[in-house]
């Protein structure tokens, strides 16, 4: 009898866990480091640590359904990887090494990809079989959910949105080495990079231009009523509606789950977002709803944990 | 014992019809026409037609699977559909009459959909799982498949990607209502309209000056080494390649299937998308192929057969 599922949540600094029931309730979570200095290391590290809670709490393997892992980056239909920059992985058979180490099944995910999973299970887009998750923080991530499943493409590539192409005039280069990506404006660095430049230019008619600028120095003036503060995140609202548009005429999700640290803007972005987003579709597309994230942090486990239950 | 499948593409002009077994093979295909006259007769029509061809070939309604359809417009998950205005359609449960009309289960999609759905069990995307349709007619339709079925999303619109937003400045409208639509630019019509604005505004050294300018002829111009057409040919393909990098960046297909009357010009056309899509897009997306769609006129049929198998 399969009762329990364990999801891991690899991240770059941190391990978060988490030990489910099949029926969704999470009974335990934790957390170990990531030992990105022995990098070879991380999956036994995790299948200890796993053993150790499953031991405590007298939970044997068989009733073990499996565990789901979550890591950021591409990850191959077999459960391999190409690379993982941030872990330091180089190709790696994630999901055969977590099997034998751990003896039961495995699945393996794009941490995007995941978080998806897990805010359409028990999350912001809870009851939704076709969802796009976007995650706004240092970077623009996407998860997209397709028939209940995540759709991790042929490459693993599915739901990078965040380079998607917005400006073919560009001359900085994002990190993926092109121009122009939806991330170089939609995320965090890259509304306080758009407020930087003009407070360069000689914006002056502004609170901004003193005290340290971040996204929420940014959408706290604009709620205070600051003019500049206010266009500027309505440039970033408008490109980032522009972007979804581009999903919507691909996948038609219902709902758009908006999450990362930008998302604390709250219902503010998500009005601002529908609006530029209704602008750019026709027909019914107009209807697709927006709504923040819930489940912050643990989006990752329970996305893990709905993976390896499919 | 289900040894036969039916397929109705039902078009503005005629209906495509044809009788499969299920393991793919296509027994007997023939057309009937579309009567939009009588709109409320179209289903009763195609389901007359298949009764008389199935007792003409000995088939039992039991030795049926059922029938797929393929129609012009967008198609909810229940097989409704809001309006095909191309068959005089408001309002209608088509899954729901055609099998009260024929006794025998229906499956029902939008035509781009299945379309690319045929391509992929019998033509271009043969054994893809994961691929993306593309037909450059007189507008640019998509059809996209995710883990071997049709994303047909929360509202009938996946892969309605004539209409992503490629050009903000442009002033002319779309019959879709928006302005700057990939189908403005990257269908037969757009292209000949591109060359048409050019010797509009004086462009006089090509030999397009004379004649008649369809898609056909910039192409065959293009080949017969006529810088201007090229010229005008690498813009119709920058224009798609950017749209396809839209489409790598949501779902990563394996493939792009690129079928309609323009993927006549081939290999060329192709080498021309691959190269520019390539352009726009990181890592492992740049690894996507390109074919040519191998069915065509029956792409529909071979598609609605395989939406009825699941």
């Amino acid at each position: 009898m399969k009762k329990y599922v364990l999801g891991a949540d690899i991240g770059g600094t941190t391990v978060k866990l988490g030990l489910f029931t099949t029926a969704g309730e999470l009974l335990e979570k934790w957390e170990i480091p990531t030992d990105t200095e022995q990098s070879e290391k991380i999956l036994s590290d995790v299948a200890e640590s796993c053993k150790e809670k499953l031991r405590g709490k007298g939970v044997s393997p068989e009733e073990c359904l499996g565990i789901g892992l979550g890591v950021p980056g591409p990850v191959r239909p077999d459960g391999s990887v190409d690379m993982c920059v941030n872990l330091g992985w180089q190709e790696k058979q994630v999901k055969k090494e977590m099997e034998e180490l751990l003896g039961i099944p495995a699945a393996v995910g794009n941490d995007a990809n995941v978080a998806a999973l897990g805010e359409m299970w028990q999350g912001g887009g809870n009851g939704c079989e076709n969802m796009v998750m976007v995650t706004l923080g240092t970077g623009v991530g996407g998860g997209i959910i397709v028939n209940g499943k995540v759709v991790s493409g042929a490459h693993g590539y599915g739901g990078e949105i965040g380079h998607l192409l917005m400006n073919p005039h560009e001359t900085r280069k994002c990190n993926c080495g092109k121009t122009g990506c939806l991330e170089q404006y939609g995320s965090a660095p890259g509304l306080v990079r758009m407020v930087e430049r003009a407070l360069e230019d000689g914006e002056t008619d502004t609170i901004l231009k003193n005290g340290e600028v971040t996204a929420e120095s940014i959408f706290r003036a604009a709620r205070d009523g600051d003019a500049f503060a206010a266009s500027m995140t309505e440039q970033f609202a408008e490109i980032l509606g522009r972007g979804l548009s581009y999903l919507a005429g691909v996948t038609d999700p219902e709902v758009f789950v908006i999450g990362g640290g930008v998302s604390r803007a709250g219902e503010v972005l998500l009005e601002m977002l529908q609006r530029h987003y209704k602008a750019y579709v026709f027909g019914r597309q107009k209807e697709t709803k927006f709504s923040l994230a819930t489940l912050e942090n643990d989006a990752g486990i329970y996305g893990c944990a709905k993976l390896m239950m499919g």
